[in-house]
């Protein structure tokens, strides 16, 4: 499966829609420049497009699997990791006061995308890493992020999360994973935690597992967690891996898919570890790993909805199959029905990836300039990329597998793997039905400000272009100002009103902005070009189904309950 | 995987959703009586929790294979088969003449629902078989009929379809594989198809492929198409299993899903084989056996659909997570979220099922009677019930991964077996791109005469309960007229027009219909029961998508091609 990077468009969203020259604009990222980020991506699309995509098979057909308590990895992966790792990939964006490249998080977004379309099994275990360097930075002391960060940084070490227990899945705080403190500032970690991506693996040194745990006088729920640093190996006085963690690899998944990410059962038994942060804070330390693992789920939807066009739109553009309605094209991209598919693929990829982008931009404007508008606005933002991102990676994948034909169910055209890969993407680091719910909850703490501010911001946009592009810009603005009602509605119902319409009006908000997005794009290109012509399948395809989205979430939540138990059982 | 038959169901949707009554008055079908049918569906029904369901994982884990050219079938499928065929299951609709049970399509719909749910690669077979013997009845000769009708009604023998070649998909009219008279009255079958269904087995004395291939006068294209029985054994004088016939399963293909249903690449090297019906005329004779089969198909999805609903609301209704807003209920099933899934799902299903057996009564009208009004409205409904059907199978089934959270990306779970045997149907036996071109084209051919009339029950229906359930009335006359509205914009475009809308043009029909037959099912119930309960979330939160998919449908292809192939592979 070939895999072209998508260097063009990175470049032009950054330019064109997502307002990148204001991250450059800050003292942070003044080293961001727009010669960098290009080398960059160039340099990274390049290890994607010829060393990783590679892999992309052989961790189907050669699932990681469990030896005698060992990981042992898919053909080519541990040289995979190795190219990564060289080309600084797992810490674009990690402090420089540690070896990392201190680049913006958008920069990473859009490098992780292109690992992840290459071989998404792969991409996670970095994507984790960069997770845990985050949380440290934050949360660490300053002997723990001297010990780690570099190691985790040059990809000697990598990192994993350990959040979920049988019993404690989405309800973190049902967990039961206790730390007793040893008196000499370690603690020991006893517990089972499941679903832990890249728990063990055979080309690293050591692997450094976050763990959640509760301390014996902490309360029962999220309040009395806390986070621990539980390392395979206990660093000895050299930071180098010592002796052996009481810590184990139970068991392997047999998955769906993702089949080259060992997703383990880890059983902690009175494993050594070291409080990260502040007792009973450990949620808040994990949020801002998983904060920014949100953004990056988001984008491995994004990276397999990439993967899965590009792979849909080259078998498109050579088998031929009856007469086309078009003079001289033969193949089947030249039926109308095709083309819709790929048309529509090829648009809500646009879609994802730009409001995947403007919300690292958000971030990086946040951490840049300590804005709180700007930080509101990444907290917004990040369910919406997660889910409507992962989303579009499986109705993607599914268009994909469907354009194929019969091929598409067979497992050696590579089609279906996409499918098996992504479908993941929507429940893990939170279900895309947590994230609504966060977006309707949480996010929407402010009364909506943030919401309406950027909703603000769409408006404007299609009203100052009403001229040049008359129909977008009014179905754009129509549908931003149906949004805005459907917000104001929606802060002022009960909770459980909202979530009852959280799904339907998170991918109602994204159709907008993708819209948005889209329309920024064409607004820089002018009225005849490849984005403009891309930009109106966006608009008058894909947009249209938001008002039946506001519809079913002005429901709320009545008519679910009037449907008895037994009536869903009936 | 339990699975309990949903009877109530289909006796409710036969009683007042399809007008099944209509049926039952007719000569042809007046033996099949209420208590008659209840008593079918029970009895099948009993096979299918008891004997059936077992089956399913078993076929998925240890999927069928070829061993030196023979096929070795998954455990317990040469047992399962047997009590398909002692059951008189293949043969339900098969004429009593041959030994069938000569009852209506409709019945034989809901049989192959339940036996779909239970074990959907195992019920492959005997649908296969099913769609020849219609084939052979209406086709074959006498004698032809009397050889092969009367085994593959016992079930001691079965049949296939063979259609695709490499070259071939969609475009049936490229085949290549030739057809030479022998002399004797019996023809030469030289070539290769591929991906058979159930091509070959190891418990069946005989297997009975329908080929089809061009005689050496054939012309080009579908015009040049006959029909051909090429069997594995060539029957004696007495009818048995004689001489092994010059034909080879080369290879199965390795699948998503479906895993316990062999999928092969077929050889014939000068088969023997006899001509099926007319020379040349093939199409029409494979055509016969296609849209019971497409009907067919549409029915797996909604095996499926009703297979994963049960499963996730078994896993919902068990499951705790967290504090729910419902005071003594501590199951998933009280969130909203998942309860908003669990409803939707259960409401699609009972519309796609409804839908389906809708079109199975007009098949059986059409035939007892000979209407052509009756026809015209079976032709209708096939496209829409084998999309629909589909499409809701793999949506359900994704939906129901979905409810499980990180357990429904774990094969062990089962959840993610539904999706990926699920995802084949809206591929086989036409994808659903190609239904929907069939809706627009082919099936509009009478300036939408049959559509207007089904549109004008639906709203005639919807008008006369205004009074006892306003809103719902409304909602479904509304939608109804813009359907109505929609089809006339359709039905005075070019036919590319039409087919790059044919997809949501399809859904949003689907979607009336199946308001519609919820309204139905509400009118019988009265006010305040379960049905009616269900029936407003389909009115609700499953129509309002309709406007949406109107709209796209009203865009034409014109967009699609502005779009070029470089602005694609951009």
């Amino acid at each position: 499966m070939p895999y072209r990077a998508p260097l063009g468009d990175f470049r032009y969203i950054l330019d064109h829609v997502v307002g990148f020259d204001q991250v450059t604009a800050t003292d942070r990222f003044a080293e961001a420049t727009a010669d960098t980020v290009e080398a960059v991506l160039a340099e990274a699309g390049k290890l994607c497009e010829t060393v990783l995509a590679p892999l992309q098979r052989p961790g189907d057909q050669h699932p990681a699997r469990l030896e005698n308590g060992v990981v042992r990895t898919s053909p080519g992966f541990a040289e995979g990791y190795r190219a990564i790792v060289e080309g600084g990939w797992v810490s674009i964006a990690a402090d420089p006061e540690f070896g990392g490249m201190g680049l913006p998080m958008t920069v990473t977004s859009a490098v992780n995308e292109m690992m992840g379309s290459a071989c998404l099994s792969l991409q996670l275990n970095p994507l984790m890493t960069q997770g845990q360097i985050e949380a440290l930075e934050h949360h660490a002391s300053d002997e723990m992020k001297a010990l780690y960060i570099p190691k985790l940084v040059s990809g000697e070490w990598c990192g994993t999360m350990n959040l979920t227990e049988p019993q404690a899945g989405s309800d973190v705080g049902a967990l039961r994973t206790k730390a007793e403190p040893k008196g000499d500032g370690s603690y020991a970690i006893t517990g089972q935690k499941i679903y832990i991506s890249w728990a063990d693996n055979d080309f690293t040194a050591n692997i450094c597992h976050l763990v959640l745990a509760r301390l014996p006088d902490g309360a029962p729920g999220t309040k009395g967690i806390s986070l621990f640093m539980v390392p395979k190996f206990l660093p000895d006085a050299d930071g180098n891996p010592g002796a052996r963690n009481s810590l184990a690899v139970v068991s392997l998944e047999h998955k769906m898919g993702l089949h080259g990410s060992p997703t383990a059962v880890m059983q902690y038994d009175g494993a050594t570890g070291w409080l990260v942060g502040e007792p009973h804070k450990g949620m808040a330390a994990m949020f801002t790993m998983m904060n920014n693992a949100r953004l990056g789920v988001g984008v491995q939807g994004i990276s397999v909805a990439e993967g899965a066009y590009q792979h849909a739109l080259a078998h498109a553009m050579e088998r031929r199959q009856g007469k086309t309605p078009v003079p001289g094209a033969e193949t089947i991209a030249a039926h109308a029905d095709v083309r819709r598919m790929l048309a529509e693929m090829k648009a809500q990829t646009f879609a994802a990836r730009a409001i995947a982008l403007a919300c690292a931009v958000a971030i990086d404007m946040g951490n840049a300039t300590g804005s709180a508008e700007w930080k509101a606005r990444a907290a917004l933002l990040t369910p919406i990329a997660k889910a409507f991102g992962t989303d579009t990676g499986i109705e993607v994948a599914s268009l994909g597998l469907q354009v194929h034909g019969g091929m598409g169910f067979i497992e050696e055209t590579g089609a279906a793997q996409y499918l098996r890969d992504v479908r993941v993407t929507a429940i893990y680091e939170g279900t895309n039905g947590i994230q609504a719910m966060d977006l309707v909850g949480r996010k929407m703490m402010d009364g909506g400000e943030a919401a309406f501010r950027l909703i603000e911001e769409v408006e404007q946009n299609a009203h100052s272009v009403r001229g040049a592009y008359p129909n977008m810009a009014t179905a754009v603005w129509n549908a931003a100002e149906s949004l805005r009602e459907a917000t104001e509605w929606l802060v002022a119902q009960e909770m459980n009103d909202r979530f009852a319409g959280a799904v339907p009006y998170l991918r109602a908000f994204a159709l907008v902005l993708g819209a948005h997005c889209h329309l920024k794009a064409a607004m820089a290109e002018g009225e005849d070009g490849p984005r403009t012509r891309l930009a109106r399948i966006a608009v008058k395809r894909l947009l249209p189904a938001h008002g039946g989205l506001i519809q079913q979430m002005r429901e709320g939540a009545s008519g679910l309950y009037a449907l008895s138990d037994g009536d869903l059982a009936a």
